[in-house]
């Protein structure tokens, strides 16, 4: 997001404008300091369409009662290093505050620390709470899911939310590494940003009313079909996990790989989370949530990641699996005993 | 991937023909079947590219000494509910196994696992490990990351891995949710297939000699350049991003927030990795790699994912933070007190 030039206004008075917004409604002293920080900030970091300009919209969410002012989290559950937390619907920034704060207490006790936080709202810019464990000289790793907003592959109906996930690894210098991007090219928030301004978008992000692709703004924000990610994220995810890799295994990044002769002694990382946290009640949402993304297309224009390997392998168990020629008789050729 | 007609070879067969080529390349009995399996398992999902098709490859690799037949993961640092392991350069099928396995392990006692492994070698493919965990009831997560296959945003220059990166959601009936991708549009595997069968790609996948964005995979291989994720890769991110976020914290799914009034109640996860895991080798490395990243492009071309927040948020602070007039104006307006 770049800003346009013209009126600037000194951080301080942000936030005291954002706070004085907060008091008379419902908001106690310390909590409407905190929510009018974690706003102003975002606009001080150059991203005002999840700052000041959203926050019109998250005093509308109060007045309609989606946002709760007294509402704050609970722990419903714990797992050993890994938590389950009930937002109560509370402001959704305090909530993500005070859950990754939690998570990295739970790490310097088990090295990992995971807040599942249920039942919570908005948290405007997912950075905020990567960054701020990353302030903790933690490895941060925040996403939340959204309302359905962008069209699973080969469907135009918006099944999926775009899910916003933010990445930050810590730099002793304070100028941390932080992939934040939602799943969409462009956050809602980016697109309204373009749209207000009348600017067109560096990319095509989305399909407009006519069904083509577009880099208009406000035809996306029309059509409600944007396109996922890829571009400059999907090359800033690619950083952050080498990243993480290398550094959780402290083994060797990419850059390191590629001053060797060859690609071996990579870095990896495998992360499972245990089995009660599913349960029953887990398991029926998955089902639902499956089938209500095949709702959106036809009999096979949307499947689910995965749904495709499950059919391949029962008719390659059933029809012997497909072998390239020349592949195939070169293995055989070096086989022996 | 789509299979060509033609011939078929009974799974049993696929997995004797490779298993007799590890024996005399130094295999234990044991470590063959396992070994031969993963990689006849991804020819039957539907993978040839991570299967058969790379297994001459992977022969090719043991024979210059880059992967040892003997060497098997071992564990060098414990962290509670994470543990770092070395894979002494053993074959990264059956070290990415035992490692997944250790991790649902740790799950089953701490609610979450991660294994953490440096020194190790190509895996194949992602989705198997992930997999794993899943059939065993687990929620699986596995990346790695490569030798440097994909320029940075701004760059032509390979940097980055496309560092694969698999999630799996277990469901009751085997057929689990899994995303599995590397972050280019198309994993080097996929490219080659297509270049094999003189297909071009269904999407534009990366840029040619001449520089210019191009579906001709035989292109792309030999310029290096893929393109980052998108299209159906992104939409895959965000359903298993929402499907992790609604199991965990035991909160409404994307679907079901489709189905209220407003975006309320979403479901949120913060992770965090301790900092005794970075050390000053892990912060060494990170430094290492932003250096090399940025040494891809002139002075501005090529950022580091967060790179522009810090000096946005720098000049805001002296210079004031930029706001739309008309919504300052709306904000102060609200404002009280």
């Amino acid at each position: 997001m770049t800003t346009i030039g013209g009126r600037r206004v000194p951080f301080e008075d942000l936030c005291r404008a954002l706070e004085r917004c907060l008091y008379p409604r419902g908001f106690a002293r310390e909590r409407a300091r905190r929510c009018a920080r974690i706003v102003a900030e975002n606009s001080l970091v150059g991203v005002a369409s999840h700052g000041l300009n959203r926050f019109p919209r998250f005093l509308e969410w109060i007045e309609r009662g989606w946002v709760d002012p007294c509402g704050t989290p609970e722990r419903v559950a714990t797992f050993g290093s890994l938590e389950r937390w009930d937002g109560h619907l509370g402001p959704g920034p305090l909530n993500a505050e005070t859950c990754m704060d939690r998570a990295t207490k739970l790490a310097e006790t088990h090295g990992v620390g995971v807040v599942a936080l249920r039942n919570t709202n908005h948290w405007m810019r997912a950075g905020t709470y990567a960054w701020q464990a990353a302030d903790a000289g933690f490895v941060g790793i925040c996403f939340t899911n959204t309302e359905p907003n962008l069209p699973p592959w080969g469907s135009s109906e918006p099944k999926l939310g775009n899910n916003p996930l933010a990445v930050a690894i810590p730099r002793s210098n304070g100028r941390h590494v932080l992939f934040d991007g939602a799943m969409s090219q462009f956050s809602y928030g980016a697109l309204e940003t373009a749209a207000r301004r009348n600017e067109s978008l560096p990319v095509p992000g989305g399909f407009g009313r006519d069904g083509e692709i577009t880099d208009d703004p406000a035809e996306i924000l029309a059509s409600k079909r944007a396109l996922p990610i890829g571009f400059w994220k999907g090359a800033g995810l690619s950083l952050v996990m080498d990243l993480l890799a290398a550094v959780l295994s402290a083994g060797r990044s990419t850059c390191e790989l590629g001053t060797q002769d060859g690609e071996y002694g990579v870095s990896q990382v495998f992360t499972a989370f245990g089995p009660r946290l599913i349960g029953p009640l887990g398991a029926e949402r998955i089902e639902a949530t499956l089938t209500d993304l095949e709702a959106a297309g036809d009999d096979t224009s949307v499947r689910y990641p995965g749904e495709r390997l499950c059919m391949v392998r029962e008719r390659n168990l059933r029809e012997g699996v497909p072998v390239d020629e020349a592949i195939w008789e070169e293995v055989r050729g070096l086989a022996s005993g």
